[in-house]
């Protein structure tokens, strides 16, 4: 993706914090999507070092010109006492990934790790409203997108992961959030679900298997898979041939940059339902 | 001036900062002077607010890709504590225009107003050693200016500024730091000089007349102005009248790039005399 900017006087800045940084496709992605919607804006990498974030943050967010900031490992839920309100999610949560500017000068924060999967599988036509969920993974992100599923108005969410504690933690976070949803710890793959999702880490080597007992597929099936990959994960390619519908990695940021886009101020969130609602804390 | 920049994960940062920032030119000149050195970095607008300088500062010079900061009005003196080492001239008036970070993740300052004359100057054939100047104001600019003439080799400076104070205190200054120099207050313009140079305000406002009485003026002497404005200024109307040759502030501004950029790692000083020699401090 080529992304060139103008850079004047009077630019306004975003930036995403980081450490490291350089991996980060942000600057790019919305450096573009900023120039597209005719805003006097660029999108900067910014590596805080996290031995100086508590000198760092204070300092960027006191910039007259610096209008927002994206948050990347491993500052997610560091950053949430920055902000003077926080979306929903992000409240149940405890992590953001993005923090925009008010009027005033306060801070708003949200997390849309989450809603970028939504977004990505409401864009394939997944019907989430009632759906039941089988969820690999309960770190940042499996509790991103379990929050956004359960905000998504899905019936039943099954949680997978080696680490009983923060597995048993979410399942509890979320049953106080959440009352129509019911949250359980799960096994294995053991009956049908309308949502299958991996939101572990298994995927991200080349040798990787799949990230848990997977059984057989029906067609009508999404799957998603968080991991970011050059050849499709095991996971994907099994759900490809049992006739899936797929939501990847890739398909998961692209959904993300909508919102956070319409977060800004610059564009409306894709879905109502993904927009965010915040709530002073 | 078209400067445009692709900005990925891996592009390292400049700043200008200073309050307001919106008026500054230095983003377009330094992006687009970064891209042409083939150099993966860009120049940003950073408004630091001047209530919020001593949270701001220390946030923006931990940051881990930031190499350097172009400093402007009103901050040039209140970031000299900021560096671990000043160049020579930047020591003697006490203000710095930039900082790089050195390996050690140490900042170096120094102060480059004054160079980007000397430089414009000598680019315009102009034979500053053993020159003899009459200055017009003695604040920022003419600090700078003054310095800078003196670490050129000039021999002697009269200095006019009806804040007496401040030229008596600039005057102390540079005789205590350059033995080869002779400095002393000035009322007119009563004798020949090889350069004529103002830097004081007068001149901004479109009906303003000339910095002070100037007599005849010799067609060997060099003119310089540091007001930046539209049309010419008076006194380099009377001066291209005269035949001689002028140094506007315009031409100040392009004579400072060469050199900062030289500072920065990224080329050559345009003259050997203008690099900057650095020292503890």
């Amino acid at each position: 993706m080529s992304a060139t900017a103008r850079i004047t006087g009077t630019t306004r800045l975003y930036a995403i914090i980081g450490d490291p940084i350089a991996q980060v496709r942000s600057p790019e992605v919305f450096t573009e999507r900023l120039a597209k919607a005719g805003v006097d804006a660029v999108l900067l990498p910014v590596h805080v070092p996290a031995a100086q974030f508590e000198v760092a943050v204070p300092g960027l967010l006191s910039l007259g010109n610096l209008d927002g900031v994206l948050v990347t490992v491993p500052f997610k839920a560091r950053m949430v006492p920055f902000a003077a309100r926080l979306g929903e999610g992000a409240r149940v949560i405890g992590a953001i990934n993005a923090l925009r500017r008010e009027a005033d000068g306060s801070w708003t924060g949200d997390m849309f790790d989450g809603k970028g999967f939504v977004n990505a599988a409401m864009a394939k036509g997944a019907r989430l409203q009632g759906a039941s969920v089988l969820l690999f993974g309960a770190g940042g992100a499996g509790s991103a997108i379990a929050c956004a599923l359960a905000e998504a108005g899905t019936s039943a969410i099954d949680v997978i992961d080696p680490e009983r504690d923060r597995r048993d933690s979410l399942i509890a976070k979320l049953s106080a959030a959440f009352a129509h949803c019911r949250f359980a710890a799960a096994d294995a793959h053991r009956s049908a679900y309308d949502l299958v999702i991996n939101a572990s880490p298994v995927g991200m080597g080349a040798t990787d298997g799949m990230p848990g007992e997977i059984g057989r597929l029906a067609p009508g099936t999404l799957v998603g898979d968080v991991v970011v990959s050059q050849e499709p994960t095991r996971l994907i390619r099994h759900a490809l041939a049992s006739g899936c519908v797929c939501v990847t990695g890739r398909d998961m940021h692209a959904g993300q940059v909508d919102a956070i886009m319409a977060f800004f101020g610059h564009g409306s969130p894709p879905f109502p339902s993904a927009g965010a609602s915040t709530r002073s804390h």
